[in-house]
Formats: structure tokens, C-alpha cells, sequence
């Protein structure tokens, strides 16, 4: 090709060298697509086939080979065969010595193996370097170029240098090639794809918990008691009334459940004086699904904003009122405004509304394209100053609701706490242990802890 | 400069070669600003130009040069000239053999020539290599690095070697290329700027269809209706009532059209027993703007719980509520809590925010940002899964509301049915279809399918 | 091609030569994070270290040795070590000379030296090719991975080829360099971390100023003006409807200053007769934060939304209604349903119901990964079209809404007019201002002038 362009050729190196080919084992779903993919990008791909007759749905411009003849040709082999026709390769080993061999498979099963699969292909030739990749990449998006979901590629292997021409080459095909370590961390990556939102188990099981306990609850305090009680039948109160209890208690301890590791490791690294040292495995998990706590929390608490705003429409409600008014016109009477009523009821509303709008704040900057546009001091700024201000707001809201009735003993139906006070217990413990922290004869050795400041140094320099 | 480096030279063959020069023909707005960026990222930059006195519009450190004599010191020449300027182009032929031309142009209608541009350019001069690229770029967006919309560079041409190239070009500007295959796709790329959300037209058009058939039907049976029978103006249902009766139809409605084409799609693959046959172009079509379908559905249920929520603070309804409390005021009776209407209330208002609350975290994963940071299987999960649940909370929704009044007979005024009975009709129709496909005798054989398994196997390995 | 390739050359010409050594000097949290990620993304890496002693923490597999020995190993030298002992380089000049040094170093406060640090390394030693980079990238972030915030890394430089090896390096480690020009930028990028959103300031301190002066008018009319006039206490006003009145104000006023700027623009190009000629500063910054503008009128809607749909929960709201009806059932009297009052008060609701969704919209297509996806026909017509299509509806919705007390005496308390039509003010000068430019005689010469045309054309070509 360079014949004909020896004028551009004269000029300058060209920044992109003719690539090199590579080779495709296998000409399933996947490697067709792959290979389809790859020749977009410019690579020269052969197929290594039982039959070596083209099928009419490998992409045109392919050479298809036997397995020996392709191996020869390529320097990066993707074995897109399954699992269990591996030990065939092993006729091949002499070819293969020094290869760099892709194994792109999955498996139906968690831990399906012993072994992840590209650990058996290491083993079975151990001649080969083995990399793993690709994975996590659908054959129908590779093909559709239609990638809504992850772009990322996991790739991992012993051979740094064969990984990263293989990283290289994800990167040629526009997507995001992610080193994940030596071929140990295969197993974890074949994994992957099998795994359905591993960050948010803990916040969800959580969730699970905590709406199944007050579920309980409230169905006692305020189904079971009355019909106990009053035989009168409240069930009805199961289809908003309830779930409005609980929605705003679980967003308030699942939000104080955010910012209290962040209090924990504090406490810790003050305790420790250096933040050199790793923090508890469970602290460590915790602080990482902070982000999942807190949409979890976010969702509970629109859902409350929802089940509050339609109070006026459930026809309970409009009976409810209309009933009210109808004794009052009847008894005739009427009562003047009550003005700390009106205060009360317009500030916890307002206090809700206003933590509500943060905490959405809150919600659209962990969009990952929204955070990825901010600097560190704003994302800091955000996440930890708004965070704040939100459980305070979400505190005070729920404080001002429970009012008057804290003290009240017709509150406390077979001697239980209303569902909001328990719901009080965890958020108010992670603001006062804040606001210790704050003071200057805490905070001060804090801020040199974490600059870096050592109070028995480990390594002088 | 490189005297001054000989250690770092002895080190390594640098990472990044010094960068072959580019040349633009025409120094127009774009030319300019292209320039701009070129020498931004370390290209050198020459301009072919009829005056080759530097205009201070220039970016400094250019240079200016008759086109015969730019175009000699680059190998790639950028035409950021006219179409209509094209054939001056054929003087120079000789010197443009070989050299790879990057077409750049717009036109201002649709298809307003036989043949693109590129095309065009590529029968002008025979000898050299056209590659179409940076159309649907703004000359402002590269000049002022606020590249708010699009980075995506459509690429095509005939020469893989040259396209290779200007896809590095376009990678090294920070660019998105996109390769788009051979310059027969250059009419469709010239098309792309001059489109207006090519992918919305038909959920557009289908909701604007539906909206209108509804609007008459609705207008019929709550105002004309009404006037006809009772003589009274209930004109200003138009503004809330009534598009809050649509809203909800065209939410449901749509979002059964969103499903509707993969419980097709999967009875085609049963019956064809293979996964290899393309689907019908329209089958095809509907399944890529589903994602739209169902962004336009959600539109409409968000308008949907607006319009319900504000129901409270309408005067009409103020009026009405009050009207009725005094009647029974005055006539000195109370009714008793309904509990049955207060369970039928409470869960149509329920299963609409759970439908809701599911709805919006659907739309908030087809976000790009959220959905490229997910694996496949939760993509599916939350595409398919949350989907339907969606799909049967609505629907649960809308039955539960219409509740008793089905077999009412003074619901059906002229004998039409209410409007959301014929909402149900599709939703219904998804789910029975859906149902049935999830039984082992049909799931077992579809999955097969799905796996790539053939009934009558055209290509036996 | 695969002649090209016999199999022992197809190991060995690498897509990916092997990579220059990098430099460390300084062992701190940040040079630590570095040489991980450097090393992870193949770099071989040095450190430059008073103690040549291997720290524990420091990552496997590098080199620790003295600055001396460490800065003869490699090209690029990064300088993690704090300004304060910069002057201790001065003794290695000689082995500097030519080196491309990179200051990543940050400081405390806004412009805390004269000169930007990485000046002051410049000056210290003249034949080293400085490059400022890496300070907006946090330590913490490049070690965990989890690069939340921006991975935008800013860099600038006066040697450009040394600029471009650091852009290159950048892009390496999987961050977006941003080429900000000389070093004379690097004051600017110094700053850049410890600004706290700096393009939001305008917006904030615009609308904190304006909710002042609203919210002392509201107070005004709202309470003293009763309590003065009618000796009611109404302070509890303060908690919602006061917020609820000033946040739709502010929500009109900035979204009419969003479309502002715009109108200004095209007046001045008309008067200018050319697009060539720069907007004075203060329109440019004004035109440049329009998206933060909107956005927080946005908020403010959305607050209003909220405030609004609670209307009847609120105690004080259910007295009102309540002790309203039980004075008609007992004054014995209906009053018959006032359709005009009906019509007035569903379309204020639903004029700003569409105007909110609207409003919705533009801000949904303002998160940067939806507006990387539309071409630029799309972004100008969200952005523009439906951008004044919100404005009037907005507009309609408040003089709707104040409806027929515009010219009744009462609405003006102590001669001061109510604060919805101090609201109106600006949005209806910008509708009148864009309506009389949409008119062809305006229009056209507009357009032409956007397309390029100049009236008094400064370079004729």
C-alpha cells in the first residue's frame, strides 16, 4: 500500500504502523462478532476453524485457516471456543509457545470450576501467555455497535507485557480496557458478568430488613391495635397509609447510614494517629456501597413524597375531612386558626421539602457524568457539606412532625415507641458524634492525619 | 531540541512521534477553527488559500500557501471548501493522486444533490483517496472546547488505509470517531446534521396520533355528551380533566408498544426455529426506538402525576367537594367510612406510584452515563425485569380504577366505551403473549434459539 | 498482508513500543498513587528520594535511588515535592537541563505566591522544559480507581513538544488531558481545585441577592402589612407560602436572564453588521454561564412544584377551606360553580404544569452525557426552541395566574404592586425583544450575518 502514496510517505512516519492480525479460534457468535469488530478497526483477522469453508455469517475479507495455519499467523490468538473443548489445544502447544492466548469465556455458573477458565488454559499450556478479556462484552453489542451497557473491558494476566497489547487492542475497538492484576483475579472477572448488582446486595438486603421489621411494627401499632382495641377494621391503611410510615423512616436511617462509616474511620485514624493503616474489611465494604445507601435511601424518600402528596385525593382522607367539617357546621361552631398549629404543620413540611430537594441534589451529582465534570473540592464539597445538610434537614423534619406527641402517652399503643422515634435513634447519634468532631481540638489532628502527619512514624524519612 | 535530550533519546524510541503535517483548503470558518484544534493537539497546519496572505482570523504559527503548494506538503489535505467549488479541485489532480481527502461539507436540504458530496469529490479526482468526516461538528463547538453536543465524528470511505488514518486524526482532536463503512454511507452522513432526532419520529408521530384520537373521544364523552344531554358548559374540563385522562392512556398504551415488538420478535424465532434470519425491516425498526417509545411513555406519566397531584388545588374541585359537604350538611346526616372504597382508592393511587416510582428508575438507567456502568445481565435485568413489572403496575393500575365501573351501564354514554378500557386492550394483549412464552414448553426451545441452536441448520459445522 | 508477518515477526513489531521510564521525585501520597498507576499502565518507574530505602509503601517493582541517579533514567520527571523545597533542584540543573519536569504541585489558597509554582520552577532552572499537570487529580483517586470526580487533567506548557509527551502520558493512565496553552495558564490551573465552583458564582450570588429583595417585599405586603393593618399575627407565613412565592419569582426572572444575553447578542451583530467582532467581557461571561443560570432556575421551580403541591396538607389551608364551608352550611347557602373561575384557575395550572415539564426537559438534556449524544441540530433546537417555548408558557402561567387582580386597588398594598408583576417584567422586554427580531426584515440580515457575511468586510478575499 505504501507504493502508492510515496509522497505522504516521504513526509513522515505515519502515526498509526499497518496492524497486526490477529487470530480467531472459533467462529461462534462471539468470534464472529469480534472479528467483525476488529476488522472495522483495521486488523487483519484470521480464523482458526475445524472447516476451514468461510460460512456465509463470518464477515467478508476474513482468512479462514486450520487452527495450526491461523496460529501461525497471528501473534494474539482469542480462543472463543468453550471450556471443555480446551484440552484440544494442547495438540497445539508447540505452535502456541509464546503466543499471547485470549480467553474471552464465561461460565453458566458461579464458580462453576475449581479454576477460573483461563487459569486451566494457562495450565493446559503453560508455553502460551494467557490473558484474560472480553468477557464482559456482549457478541449481539459488539456486533449492533449498539454498547448501551458497559464499555468496560476487566482485562488480567501474568504476562504484563502481553496484557498490555491486549489492553491496546481494546482500546483500538473503542472500548475501556480495565487491568484488573495478574491472572488470579480471573476467577473474579469470569464472575462478573454472572454477578446482578454486587454493590447493591448490602443496601438492599439492609432495606429488606429494616421495612420488613417496621412493616411488623406498624401493622401492630396501628392495624392490630385498633381492631384489639376499637374492632374496627383498618386494613385499608396497608395500602398507603403504612407504606408512607415506612418509606421515610428507612430513607432516614439507610441516609444516616451513609455518614456514619465516614464518623467510624474518624474515630479510627484520631485513635490510630495515621491513616496509613487499613481500615476493617467490614468498614472497608461498607464506605465502598455509601454511594448504593444512599440511592437506595433517595428512592424510599420519593416514593414518601409521593404517597404524602396524594393524602388529599384518597377518598379515606376526603371522608375523613368532609366527616370533620359536617359535625363542626352541625354542632355550629367554628375554630378560630390555630396559629402554632399552622407553624408546625407549615415547618415540617417546609423542613421536608427542603431536604427532599438536596438530597435529589444529592442524587443527580452521583450520576456518573455529572461527577465526572466536577473538581475534587466540589465533589467533596458536595457529598459531604450537602450530605449534611440533608440529614439535618431530614432529622429536623422528622423532629418537628413528631411535635407534640413525644411526650404524649396515647402515642405509645401497648407501651411502643411510634415507628419515627426508633427512626430518630440512629441519625441523631451520627450528627452528635459530626458535631464532636468539628470542635478545633479534634478536628485539628484529624486534618494533619490526614495530610499525612504520623503520631508514631512508621518509615522516618 | 532534540540535541538537548540525549539521555532521554538513548532511553526509548519516543511514544509519540512527531505528527505528520495536515493541510486545509479554504480558510472559512471551519478551516479556521479546524486549524485551531489541529495545532492544539501538535499537528503542524498548512492552508491552501486563492490569497495567501495570512488573514488575521488565522491561528498563528501557519502557514499560507497557494493550494498546488499546500496540498504538496501534507498527505492528508482537509476540504473545507463549497461544493460548488469542488470542480476547480480537478486542476490540481495530479498533485491530489494518492493523497487522502477528508470531505467535510454540509449540505442545507435533504438530499438536495443525486450523489454526496464525498461521492461527488470522488468522481472529480479519480486518483485520490476521499474520506467523509467532521460534518456533523460545529466550527463553533471546536473552537471554543465547549463541545456540549455531540463528539461523535461520522467516518466513511473507500480506502481502509486512509480511513484508518483520519479516525486517528479524529481520536487525536479528542474526538469520538465512528466508522460507518464504505463512502456509499457518505448520503446518509451528509443527511445526519440536517435530521432532527431521526430515532424519535415514529414515537412522535404514533403518540401525536394517538393524543389526537383520544382528545376527540374524550371531548365527545365528558363535554359534547354532557352539554348534548344535561345543557351544561363543562368546557373547562379541556385544560386539566381531559389531557389528564390521555396522559395516562397514551403512558400505558406506549409502553405495551415497547414490549410488544420482543414478544414478537421472540414468536418469530420459535416458529422460524433459528436466530439467523434478519426480522422484518418494520420489526427491525420498532425494536431500535423502543428506547424512545418508552422515554415518550414516561413523558406522559410524569405530565400524568402532575396534572393528579394539582387535583386538590383545582377551584372545580374545591367547588365540588364543599358543594357536597354542605348538601350533607344540611341535610343533616353522615355517612359512614366505606372501607371496601377506601381499599379500592388507596390501591389504584398505590399500584400508580409503585408503576411510577419503577417507570422513572427505567428512565434514569436508559441514561448513557448510567447505562455504560453496568454489565449486560443487569442491563437486561432492569430492561426486562423492571420493565414488565412497570408494565403489569399499570396496567394493575388502570383495572383497579376503572374497578366497578366496568359493568356499569351509565358508563357508557352513546353507547362508547370509557377511554381507558381501550387502553387496556395492548397491555392486556403484552402480558397474556408474555405469559404464555414464559412456560417451559416455549421457554426451553426460545432459549435454545437464543444460544445460537438451529431447527434446520443451514451451516452444519 | 500475512506475507508481511512470518511468525517470528509477528511477535516482535509490537502495536505499542515499550515504554519510557518515568521519573518520580518524592515519595509522598501523591508520587506513591502515581508510580501505581504508572507502573499499571506499563511505564517503567524511578524514584527520586533523599533515603534510598524502598518504603513498604511504595509500589513493587520500581526503582528508588537519589534524585541524581533517578533524573538521568528518564525523559519526564514528575516533581512531587512540595514548592518550599524546590529550590533544593537548583543543584542538579545540569542534569535537568532538557528534561521535561512536571509540576503536579498545588497550593493552599488563591494566588498564595506571585508566581504560579510552576513559573517559579522555571525560573529556578531555566534549561528544563516545564510542564504543569496532574494538581486537579487527588492521590486518594488514582490509587482506589475510583476516579468519581473529574478525570479532566489540565496542562500547559511553553515547550510544545514536551506539552504533547505529557498529554500523551496523561491519556496513558486512562485521564482526558485538556491543553491549556502556555505556563503562563498555570496560575489559573493552580487556582482551579481550590475554586468551589466557579462558574456557578454569578447564578448563586444573582439569585441570592434577588431572594433577598423578594423575600423583604413578601414580608412587607404579606405580614407586617396585616399585622400593621389588621393586628393578625401571619408570621407563620414565613415557613411556605412566602418561600412559594419568592421561588417562582426567581424561577422567571433567571430563565428570562438566561434568554437575555442571547437577544443582546444578536442586537449588537446587527448593529456591528459582522460576527468577527468580539462581545464585550461582560456579555461573554454572561453568555458563558447560562446553563448554570438555568439550571438554578430550575431549582427554584422545582421547589416552588413542591411547595405548591403541598398546598393541601397544610393545617392552615384545611382551616381555611373548612371554617369557608361550615360558614355556607350555616349561613344555609350553595354558591353555583363559577366556570369562568374554573377555566382561569386550570389553565394557570396547567400552563405551568407544561411549563415545568419543559423546564424539566431542558435541564435533563443539560447532563452531559445526553448532550454528547444529539448532533448539533438537536442541542440548538432543545436549547433554543423549547428553551422559549418554557419562557412563554412560564410567562402565560403568572399572568394567568394573576388574572383579574391586576388592576384591582386591593392587590396593592401600601401602593406597592404585588411581587409577581415585579417578576414579569424581564421575561415579557425578552419575548418582545425576540418576537420583533424573529421578523424577516431583522432575520435575515441576522442570519446572513451568522453565516459569515460582513457588512463592512475587514479582509475581502
Amino acid at each position: 500500500m505504501s507504493k502508492t502514496v510515496p509522497s505522504s510517505m516521504a513526509l513522515a512516519p505515519s502515526a498509526s504502523p499497518p496492524k497486526e492480525p490477529v487470530c480467531i479460534f472459533g467462529t461462534g457468535d462471539f468470534g464472529r462478532a469480534l472479528g467483525h469488530k476488529l476488522l472495522q478497526s483495521g486488523y487483519p483477522v484470521v480464523y482458526g476453524s475445524r472447516s476451514t469453508q468461510g460460512s456465509s455469517l463470518l464477515p467478508s475479507g476474513v482468512e479462514v485457516l486450520s487452527h495450526a495455519e491461523a496460529a501461525q499467523k497471528a501473534a494474539i490468538i482469542i480462543v472463543a471456543i468453550q471450556r471443555q473443548h480446551y484440552p484440544f489445544l494442547t495438540s497445539l502447544a508447540e505452535l502456541l509457545r509464546g503466543k499471547i492466548l485470549v480467553d474471552i469465556s464465561n461460565n453458566l455458573k458461579l464458580n462453576q470450576y475449581p479454576e477460573s477458565n483461563a487459569e486451566y488454559l494457562a495450565q493446559l499450556l503453560p508455553g502460551a501467555r494467557v490473558v484474560k478479556a472480553f468477557n464482559t462484552v456482549s457478541a449481539w453489542a459488539l456486533q449492533s455497535g449498539a454498547l448501551d451497557a458497559s464499555r468496560q473491558v476487566f482485562v488480567c494476566g501474568d504476562d504484563l507485557e502481553a496484557k498490555r497489547k491486549v489492553m491496546d487492542l481494546v482500546h483500538a475497538l473503542g472500548l475501556t480496557p480495565v487491568d484488573q492484576g495478574s491472572l488470579l483475579a480471573a476467577q473474579e472477572i469470569e464472575n462478573y458478568p454472572l454477578q446482578l448488582f454486587p454493590m447493591w446486595k448490602f443496601p438492599v438486603f439492609l432495606s429488606l430488613g429494616l421495612t420488613t421489621f417496621f412493616f411488623f411494627y406498624c401493622l401492630t401499632t396501628d392495624v392490630i391495635y385498633r381492631y384489639v382495641q376499637e374492632k374496627r377494621d383498618f386494613s385499608f391503611l396497608l395500602a398507603i397509609s403504612i407504606p408512607n410510615r415506612i418509606c421515610p423512616i428507612l430513607a432516614l436511617i439507610l441516609l444516616a447510614v451513609v455518614y456514619l462509616p465516614g464518623v467510624l474511620a474518624a474515630i479510627l485514624q484520631l485513635y490510630r494517629g495515621t491513616k496509613y493503616r487499613r481500615f476493617p474489611a467490614w468498614l472497608d465494604r461498607w464506605m465502598l456501597c455509601r454511594k448504593q445507601l444512599g440511592l437506595v435511601a433517595l428512592a424510599f424518600a420519593s416514593v414518601h413524597v409521593l404517597y404524602t402528596l396524594v393524602i388529599p385525593i384518597r377518598s379515606f382522607v376526603q371522608w375523613r375531612i368532609s366527616t370533620y367539617t359536617i359535625s363542626q357546621a352541625l354542632s355550629n361552631k367554628t375554630v378560630p386558626l390555630d396559629t402554632t398549629n399552622a407553624w408546625i404543620s407549615d415547618s415540617y413540611l417546609a423542613l421536608g421539602i427542603l431536604g427532599f430537594f438536596f438530597f435529589v441534589l444529592l442524587g443527580i451529582t452521583s450520576l456518573p457524568s455529572v461527577s465526572n465534570s466536577v473538581n475534587w473540592r466540589e465533589f467533596r464539597f458536595v457529598q459531604s457539606k450537602l450530605g449534611y445538610l440533608t440529614l439535618i434537614l431530614c432529622t429536623a423534619h422528622t423532629m418537628v412532625y413528631g411535635g407534640k406527641w413525644f411526650l404524649s402517652p396515647s402515642s405509645y399503643k401497648w407501651y411502643l415507641p411510634p415507628p419515627y422515634m426508633l427512626a430518630l435513634i440512629l441519625p441523631c447519634a451520627v450528627l452528635v458524634l459530626k458535631f464532636v468532631l468539628v470542635f478545633p481540638c479534634l478536628d485539628k489532628p484529624l486534618t494533619q492525619i490526614r495530610q499525612g502527619w504520623e503520631r508514631n512514624p512508621q518509615y522516618p524519612e
